[in-house]
């Protein structure tokens, strides 16, 4: 955490100086706004967290709630999620007060008298240590809370405007602020006047029955409900030995998933209720908590489960459901017109909670739309850059719901009807990778390159998440999480793996005079009047030991002067942890290597140290002020 | 962390319901408290906070500022404190913000040019591992921030009355409460009329100058000041390639020690002003800013510092210093009258900033009085608990001194006057364990056994602090440190590490059912109506996997039936981590061993599990309850 460079900070160093918008915030929700954001769940909260740290950008959520939500239905919290909290500073945080599942159990009908359950198998959760971060279970309004602190705390001191609905919306060729919406006040019927705020863009992040989707003429389409399932969220006294256990339960009379919940006694049981038949929905949405709790007792059989309290319950039917694009650009426009309406979450993807992933899924989205509408804004990108998000996060939405059909089908299946007793688990173990989140991996597009030098750093697929791994900084001698370090700040990362060959220091000082010089770097983008690391965040890493690294020969670039006293930046030098060396790890080539990281984590080149011109060439249609440079 | 056991609690967990004095806690400082603190700095912040979990005690600390302390002296945390900082919530955050010493390199007179200075050695700090916990530094401001915010969190929901300067006392026979102190408005000239405040007990950490010390008759004893230093906190540009390394810096022209600071660009800089020589002393004090920037310069030739800014500076001298007593009785009314009035922090001791020492152990000051006092006050132990405090914090105090004139001596000292070059770095080294924190050893007293079993634990030294490992909870498989779980919450532990004997089981079973139920158990003092583990938290290891581990077996005292459901509190039963058995790390005996856990971490008692009239005869002293029963 870097502070005190323009003076002392006395105060929380992460609570950021207010500035542009966030100086005199109007309290009262403004006529004009660059970006409206409709729902204040978890897609509309990570977009609205992230453009929060761009100072120039006037931002609002509206949410038709009075207030903070206070009990969600989400709770599971896939790694990558918690990859993401990291970078909005509360990973740690979260962690401390969520239940972290090590295992999941594996309960079926003992084969000696059927009628009894016993503990078939266990599974390690993420056995491989796909990341350094658990896999959690936490109800979402906390994550929702920890979102609002962090737009709280950010420049632009953003906090909801709660009590508003979304009424409507119209796209019109109005020069400033295309996008005329209508909203009301949500709960204050005195002031239930109709009030049109006009945006530049408008994000619809407000869920299932999205009105922002069906103002662009999107609907949500798949297979119709079919299978019904009890939710109850209890505190409960029990003898059944698993209750603080991740479990899947298949018994003679039906199947439960337990999900223990955080503070140590609260837990979830999702009750297999059957099949629905045409004509008995109705019936099966009636089942009332003493019902599912009997059932649960049924499947749990011989253990007993006496309910004390129940914090939430519900009934639901799984269906999977899409919409075919995340934006208000027609198929036959798209590469033609670009869009200014986005909706993200719930409003684009419906599907079971079995699988733990749909507030993972909407908070990626919501982190998608929310730099790339800051960089366009901001005007550092062309407006062209807004169409990679539906691109990119439609085929995200059916690889999810893909696999939560079978997850969820499989789940209700009677263990005799499956393949092998063992399939359940298996399934669980071999696909693991896929619920933590580290599936996802963009195509090519002008965010993503090529793939061409892939294997100069097979470890950082491109389109993939940048995987952290520990290095040691020159400086203060300290093993950090360089990962980690990737803050939602909205800027590109450039970590640049130095040569381990003879002509190494030359080679580095070659492109390390580029990047900080050259009228084609990405670098000459920057803004004069910022630090040079204000748009791209230029790190070394030497594969050496940080004591043969001797700091005052390290290329200018990678130790920028910053702030108001031009204090060198010390901090972006780093060399190997000796026992965990991550040229190794990551199967880095020692001739040097550049990986280019987006601002959502994302891996968008690998190139070797030669390869100005493909890194200048990647770059320019990113950059506006680089166009405008080379025209 | 434990919630939701009373129903579902949806905000910060962190923030403990209201009860007791918190659920009407009036905002001015009322006239009759049970302990009044004289001094919001570190050890009277410290005491405070543990106080502030007894929801039946009024307690108020004020502080002559108007506020929070915006830049204060103190920088060097040891592991023992964020070992402490862990149990008060914040030991993460705090180290986030922080700088972390990983090693400190020793500069030196090039021998080939002893113009020039040289790095001669690096030493890795901590090199042994005494702690899971870091060595920081960051300034005490942020610390008092963390201990108000728990505070503030505490069911009592206490605040610092600022603006209050403590002008006297006099201890009374008033049968209710005894100490009377004047106070009067520190600034609000118009409302500076004195007041009396009635309290049951005083805490006085007001500092070197402390009036509660005066009162009370002691005076610190030691030392005249011999040696001047310069000391600033500074932004700088600068050629010297450790300036984010602690580093002691010995030169033809002088001494520097260099403290890197949170934030990534603040350091401080001990410029050695050399001997004060009789008459010297005011043209010493006079040393101006620049005078210590060009002694600097002078020192780090052939380096050169360009200070930027100027954040905090000051021109001190050492001296050592320290009083006899730490409360209000006299010698030779020890063991006839116990204490009212109690002094801690600079208050009691006084020394050089060079070791980092004077926030760390006023802390721990703090931390002793504060829960003894809760004790007393709430009924759980004779008021001859009190008396415990002086005997144990002066002793310790004396070590400080010690070992703080020593090093601040070498420091001191010129590199040819050293018994050897590599003296000053190998003492580092040597001594590392008394800097951390970790050296404190209480004597055998009501409170700290005598160690006649020690060699059933030979990793708990009796009179230490309890060091964590890491064990595995059987009822979610999760990984914890055993000792992060003991929060400050006032409570004494019982570690119960299970035989791994044939007749393990019924020795367990025994020892438990005696604990639960028998009449002499020191928890048959917890009052009926509180949950069965409010003052004592019982906790069992077992030599054995998790997986081998059934939870419906394990003996009752060891899952409490909590809260208003009465719920099963399953958190308390521990397996090893395989990798890193507890039983071989911390030398457990196979046969089974109890081991006892004061409120502030100390290690009280180390008894076989057949010790149970011992453990009846330990704790009979100490609880009121119990006493009254047994006569």
């Amino acid at each position: 955490m870097q502070f005190h460079h323009n003076g002392y900070v006395s105060g929380d160093p992460r609570i950021q100086p207010a500035a542009g918008t966030g100086i005199d915030r109007p309290a009262e929700l403004p006529d004009d706004v660059d970006v409206l954001i409709v729902g204040a769940g978890p897609a509309g909260m990570v977009a609205a967290a992230q453009l929060a740290q761009f100072p120039g950008i006037t931002t609002r959520i509206i949410d038709r709630r009075d207030g903070r939500l206070e009990i969600g239905q989400a709770d599971g919290i896939q790694a990558r999620s918690v990859e993401t909290f990291q970078a909005f500073g509360f990973a740690d945080r979260i962690t401390a007060e969520a239940y972290r599942i090590t295992e999941m159990a594996f309960w079926k009908p003992d084969p000696e008298n059927p009628s009894r359950i016993l503990r078939a198998a266990r599974a390690i959760d993420d056995e491989h240590g796909v990341s350094e971060f658990p896999h959690l279970l936490v109800n979402q309004a906390r994550v929702l809370d920890y979102f609002a602190e962090w737009m709280r705390n950010s420049p632009t001191r953003m906090t909801p405007d709660y009590g508003w609905d979304f009424t409507g919306l119209e796209v019109t060729d109005d020069p400033d602020y295309p996008v005329h919406v209508t909203v009301t006040r949500s709960s204050d019927v005195s002031r239930r006047e109709p009030r049109t705020i006009r945006a530049k863009y408008v994000v619809g992040g407000d869920g299932a029955r999205s009105r922002v989707r069906e103002a662009i003429g999107c609907t949500l389409d798949g297979d119709q409900a079919n299978h019904a399932w009890g939710v109850m969220d209890v505190l409960a006294v029990t003898d059944f030995p698993d209750i603080r256990m991740k479990c899947a339960i298949q018994s003679a009379a039906g199947s439960i998933l337990l999900i223990p919940r955080e503070g140590g006694h609260l837990f979830r049981m999702y009750v297999d209720l059957g099949e629905v038949e045409e004509g008995r929905e109705k019936k099966v949405r009636a089942t009332t908590i003493e019902q599912v709790i009997a059932k649960a007792n049924e499947i749990l059989h011989p253990y007993v489960l006496d309910v004390k309290d129940v914090a939430w319950n519900s009934v639901y039917e799984v269906g999977h459901r899409l919409t075919s694009r995340f934006d208000d650009v027609l198929p036959e426009a798209v590469g033609i017109q670009t869009p200014r309406v986005f909706i993200a979450g719930d409003a684009c993807h419906t599907h079971s909670a079995k699988a733990g992933q749909g507030m993972n899924v909407s908070m990626q989205d919501g982190w998608n739309i929310g730099w790339k509408l800051g960089h366009v804004l901001e005007g550092r990108s062309p407006e062209a850059l807004l169409s990679t998000y539906s691109a990119e996060r439609q085929v995200i939405a059916q690889n999810l719901i893909d696999f939560d059909k079978e997850w969820s089908t499989l789940m209700a299946t009677k263990p005799e009807d499956l393949p092998d007793p063992k399939y359940l688990e298996e399934f669980y173990v071999r696909t693991a990778e896929f619920p933590a989140g580290f599936m996802t991996e963009y195509a090519p597009s002008m965010l993503v390159g090529e793939n061409i030098h892939q294997e100069l750093a097979s470890g950082y697929p491109v389109g993939k998440r940048f995987r952290s791994a520990v290095v040691r900084r020159v400086c203060d001698g300290n093993d950090v999480q360089l990962g980690h370090l990737a803050t939602a700040d909205g800027r590109w990362r450039i970590y640049v793996f130095a040569a381990d060959a003879p002509d190494s220091r030359a080679r580095l000082a070659t492109f390390a005079d580029w990047l900080e010089s050259s009228p084609d770097s990405p670098l000459a983008a920057t803004p004069a009047d910022a630090d040079p690391d204000a748009w791209f965040d230029v790190k070394v890493i030497y594969p050496k030991l940080h004591t043969d690294v001797d700091i005052t020969t390290v290329p200018p670039v990678f130790r920028p002067r910053v702030g108001k006293h031009r204090l060198f930046d010390d901090e972006k030098v780093f060399a190997i942890e000796p026992t965990d060396d991550i040229f190794t790890q990551r199967g880095i080539d020692r001739g040097g290597v550049v990986v280019v990281v987006r601002p959502d984590h994302y891996v968008s080149h690998v190139l070797p140290l030669s390869a100005t011109d493909e890194l200048a060439a990647f770059f320019r249609p990113l950059l506006r002020t680089a166009q405008v440079k080379a025209s």
